[in-house]
C-alpha cells in the first residue's frame, strides 16, 4: 500500500490490558458513565421478556413504596459489568466466575451509572501463557454512592501469551478468598406486603408457599437472534469482540459470535417468571457458572431449585429465597438436568452439554 | 438423573387453560399491567414503520387539540391482547378470529394499562379434543376506565385433547352473536381539521377525496425478520411459545416461530400510510382473518379498499371510512388479490396462498 | 381475478419522483415532522454502538457546559436524511454523493425535526434514461431554525427510464458549486475544557495529542444483522424499498437488501470511539463516498487518518480535526487501506472491494 511509509501509527486506540498490565491492589476508574433512559428500560424489557410487575408498573411499584417502578437489578449489574469490560476483559480467554454481587440499592431512571474496579488477585499460569486476574467491581450512582458490588475473576493472556516475545509475569500472585455467599442487602425499608396484588403478579405463591427442595419448571422456551444479543450488549455498554465481531470469531474454533453470558442470566431471570412472578427483586448472586457457550439460534429453557427460606431479621413482610436457576439450551428442563460437579451425581447423555448456566442467587419476596 | 428422586415438583408455573378450565360468565382479571414509556412507543415505531404524523410529532398533535402524540391504538390493542394471552390463548391451537374492537379513547405516554375478559361463548367441538372459547377483553387504563373492547374467540385443546386421559367438556355450549361492525367511538372532542397540516402528513387527501370502491395500492414492501417478531411480541407482553421458542416449533408442522397475528396488522396498518396519510386515527376494527402464517424472511405488502364512507353525528370536520386492507407475503398487491370465499370469487392460481391478513375496519380522517 | 374489474384504481399511494418531475429552483417541503424521544435516542446507541460520553451522560455534559447529553450528530443527519427520501431519491438509482453538511446546532430530547429541500441542480445523462439531481436540504427545529444543510446528488430515472414511452428531460441542465470543506459551525459557546473529564470519557489525548498524518486503527469490528439495519432505517424514517423489501430485492444483481449508507456512518463513527473518545462533536462532513454496498453479514471495522489540525478563532479551550475516515467490511484495518482514485495510489488486489465508506469530516475536541 503505497501510503503506508507515510502514516504514522497512533498509539491512542485500546486493544485491552494483558496480565502483566494489571497490579495488585490498583484502583480503575472505568469510562463511559450513562445515563439510564426510558428508552434504555424498554429496550432491556424488549430483550430479555422481563415482566416482573414491580419493574414494567408504575402504579403497582409506587403502591408497595417506591417512587416509580426501578430499573431492574440485572440490567444495572450487565452495565456495570459491561463498562469494566474494556479495562478488565477485552482480551478474556475466559470469564471464569463472579461472587459476593450486592446489589446496594434500587435505581430509577434518570440515574447515571458509573464503574470502578480494584485488582484484589493475580495468578499467573504455569503455561506462562496467561494468568487470572480478580477484580471487585463498584458501580456507583451520580453522587458516587456504590450501588453494586462484585468480583470477577477473568483469565487473560499474557504479553507471551499474545505475543511469541517478552517477559511474563507480575510476581504478585495472589487468589483471594471469596465468600460462599452474600446476605442479601436490597432490601426495602417500607412494608413490601401491605399493598402487594397478586391479580397484578399474576401469581398467589408468597414466600411461605415455596419450600426447600422444591423444582419449579418454568417450561416456556426463547430462542436468541443475533441483533438481540448485540443491542443487548450496546444496551449493557460490553463491548468484547466475541459478542460483536462475526468475521474474527469465523476463525476461532466456535466459528461464530458468542451471546454475552450477562444476557443469559437476564433470559433465564425472566424465564423464572413463570412460577416465581412474586419474586420481584434480586438482592444477591452467590455464583454464576456459564457451562457452555449459547450462539444465536439457540433456545433457552430454565428450572429453578429452592435451595434455601430465609427470614429476614426483623421484617416479617418479606422472606428471602436463595435460588438455584438452571438453564439448557434446546432442551427444555422438565427433567431438571444439572451439572454434574456440583454434587458429583451422574448425568444421562447429552444433557450436560446443554446446560448454559447456573446461577445461585437470593430473591426477596411479600409474605402474608 | 441421580437428584430427581429428591426433587418436589412444584405446580407453581403455569402450562396455561385447556377448554374445560373455562366457565361461562366468569370474569378473569389479567396480570402484569404495564406502563408504556417513551421507550415502548419508539421500539413500537422502529419495528413497524408506523410514521402517522399525529403518533409521531408532539407539535402535530397539539396542533390540532391533543395533549402530545397519542399513543398508537394498534399498540394499545396488541398489549390488551397479549396481557390476556397467559389466560386464554396460551395453548390455543388456533386464534379464530376478533370482532366488536372499540377503541374508546386515545393514550399518552406514561399511561399503565391492565386488561380484564370474561368468557361470552364456550363450545366444544365434536372430536371432544378442543373447543371453542369466546372472551370479550377491556383493556383498562390506570383509573379502571375502559380504553378498548374486543371479542375474541380461540380454539383450546380439551383436557382429552392434551392427555389421553381426561373428561372432556365444559356442559355449557354456547355461542355468542357478534355484531358484524362496531360505530366508531374514537372520536376526538375537538375539531380535528381547523389546524390539520397536509403538509406535515404528507398528503392532500382528505375524507372528501375518498370514495367507496377505491382500491389503493400501498406498494412499499417489508421483509421481517425473527429478532424483530420477537421483540415486538414481547413489548405486547404476548408470550405465546408459536412466536418465541423456535426449538419447539421444529416439531410442529410449520417448523419454525410464527409470527404474533397482531404484529402483521400493525405493519399492515404501517404500510397503509403510503395513500392514507391523513387517516391518523383508528377508531374500530369489525373483523380480521388471518388467513395464513407469516414467518421471518417473509415480505409484507397491502392494498386497501374503500368499504364504505360514513358522515359522524354533527361533525362537519371529520369523517369515517371502512376499509378491508388486504395483507399479502411475498407478492406485491398490484393486481389487488382478495380471499375467495369472502365474495365467493374465483382467484388466480397461488394468490390465495399468500394473503396473510383481511382487515375490515374504520379509521377517522379530517375533511376540508 | 373477478373483482379487478370493479376496482377503481387510487393515485393516492407514491411511487416517488422520476427526473421530470423536478424543477431548478423549487422549494420542496418534506412530510413527517418527527419528535425525538428518549427511546429513539437508546434505540440509536443500542443499533450503532455509539459511546460517546457527551451523548450518554447527562451529568458529563451539563458539566461541560449543555442543558443534558444532546442528541448525537448523525442521528439527526440521519432522520433529515431520511425525511427527504419520499420526494428526493425514493427512486434513486444510486446516491451519489453529498457535501457542505453543517451542523448548526445541538439538539436535546424533544426537539421535533422537519425537513426541506430546494432542487439546485439537474443533468440529465446522455441516455435519456436518468439523470442527477442536486438538492439542498435543510433540517428545522420546531420553530423552524436550521439545525443542519446539506447538498446531496442523486441518479434518478426519467420517464423514459422507467416506462418505454414518454417525452424526457427538463431542458434545465444545470450543475452546481460545491464547496470542498465546509467550516465547523456546531461550536458550543461555552468554554469546553474547563470541567471536561478524561476519566469519563476513558481518553486522555487532547487536540494537541493529535498530529497530521497519524493514522488510527480503531481495531474493533461489528456484525450488521437485517433486523438492525431495517430498525435503524425506520428510526431514520428512511423507507427506501432497497433497505426493507427483500422480496424485490432478489430480482436485482445484489439479490438482497443494502444496508442504509447514513447507517454505515453511524457505525464507522461509534468505531473511531477506540483512538477517538474526546472527539464528542461532529462539526461539518464535507464529502462521504460509499464505495461498496454493505449487506446483513458483513462485518465493519474503521480507521481514521488525520488529514489536518484547525485552531478555532478566539478559542483556546477546543480545536478541530479535519479526518478521513475508512470503513471496511469483512477485512481489519490494520494496513489502513485506502480507496486507488483519491491519491492515485495503487492498492493490493482484493483491498478496494471491502472499503465501503471514506468520509471527510470535522470533530471538535478539547484542548489542555
Amino acid at each position: 500500500m503505497s501510503e503506508t511509509t507515510d502514516i504514522q501509527l497512533s498509539p491512542k486506540s485500546s486493544h485491552g490490558r494483558v496480565f502483566e498490565d494489571f497490579r495488585l491492589g490498583e484502583v480503575i476508574e472505568h469510562a463511559n458513565p450513562r445515563t439510564i433512559g426510558e428508552g434504555d428500560v424498554s429496550l432491556y424489557h424488549a430483550l430479555t421478556g422481563n415482566r416482573f410487575t414491580l419493574q414494567v408498573s408504575d402504579p403497582f411499584a409506587r403502591d408497595v413504596g417506591y417512587h416509580s417502578a426501578p430499573i431492574d437489578d440485572l440490567l444495572i449489574f450487565n452495565i456495570v459489568f459491561g463498562q469494566s469490560v474494556p479495562e478488565i476483559s477485552h482480551n478474556a480467554i475466559a470469564n471464569l466466575g463472579y461472587a459476593e454481587v450486592d446489589f446496594l440499592s434500587q435505581l430509577y431512571v434518570g440515574e447515571t451509572i458509573r464503574a470502578r474496579s480494584q485488582v484484589i488477585g493475580l495468578k499467573e499460569n504455569s503455561s506462562g501463557e496467561s494468568g487470572v486476574v480478580y477484580v471487585r467491581t463498584e458501580g456507583l450512582d451520580n453522587r458516587g454512592v456504590p450501588i453494586l458490588r462484585f468480583v470477577r475473576w477473568v483469565m487473560v493472556p499474557t504479553r507471551a501469551g499474545t505475543a511469541a516475545s517478552g517477559k511474563s509475569g507480575t510476581g504478585e500472585d495472589r487468589v483471594p478468598d471469596l465468600a460462599a455467599r452474600v446476605e442479601p442487602l436490597t432490601i426495602p425499608r417500607h412494608r413490601l406486603n401491605k399493598f402487594w396484588t397478586d391479580r397484578d403478579t399474576g401469581s398467589p405463591h408468597r414466600w411461605e408457599d415455596y419450600h426447600q427442595g422444591e423444582a419449579i419448571d418454568h417450561i416456556d422456551g426463547v430462542t436468541i437472534e443475533e441483533a438481540e444479543h448485540m443491542m443487548a450488549s450496546r444496551l449493557y455498554q460490553n463491548d468484547s469482540r466475541t459478542h460483536f465481531d462475526g468475521h474474527a470469531m469465523k476463525s476461532t474454533p466456535f466459528g461464530r459470535r458468542i451471546v454475552q453470558g450477562g444476557h443469559i442470566i437476564s433470559i433465564a431471570r425472566a424465564l423464572t417468571h413463570n412460577g416465581l412472578a412474586n419474586a420481584c427483586i434480586v438482592s444477591a448472586i452467590h455464583g454464576a457458572r456459564h457451562a457452555n457457550p449459547t450462539f444465536a439460534g439457540d433456545t433457552l429453557y430454565a428450572w429453578t431449585s429452592v435451595l434455601e427460606k430465609q427470614e429476614l431479621d426483623r421484617r416479617t413482610d418479606i422472606g428471602a429465597l436463595r435460588l438455584r436457576t438452571t438453564a439448557t439450551k434446546n432442551m427444555p428442563c422438565a427433567r431438571f438436568p444439572r451439572l454434574p460437579d456440583q454434587k458429583g451425581a451422574g448425568q444421562p447423555d447429552g444433557e450436560t452439554e446443554n446446560i448454559v448456566l447456573e446461577l445461585d442467587y437470593t430473591v426477596i419476596l411479600p409474605r402474608r
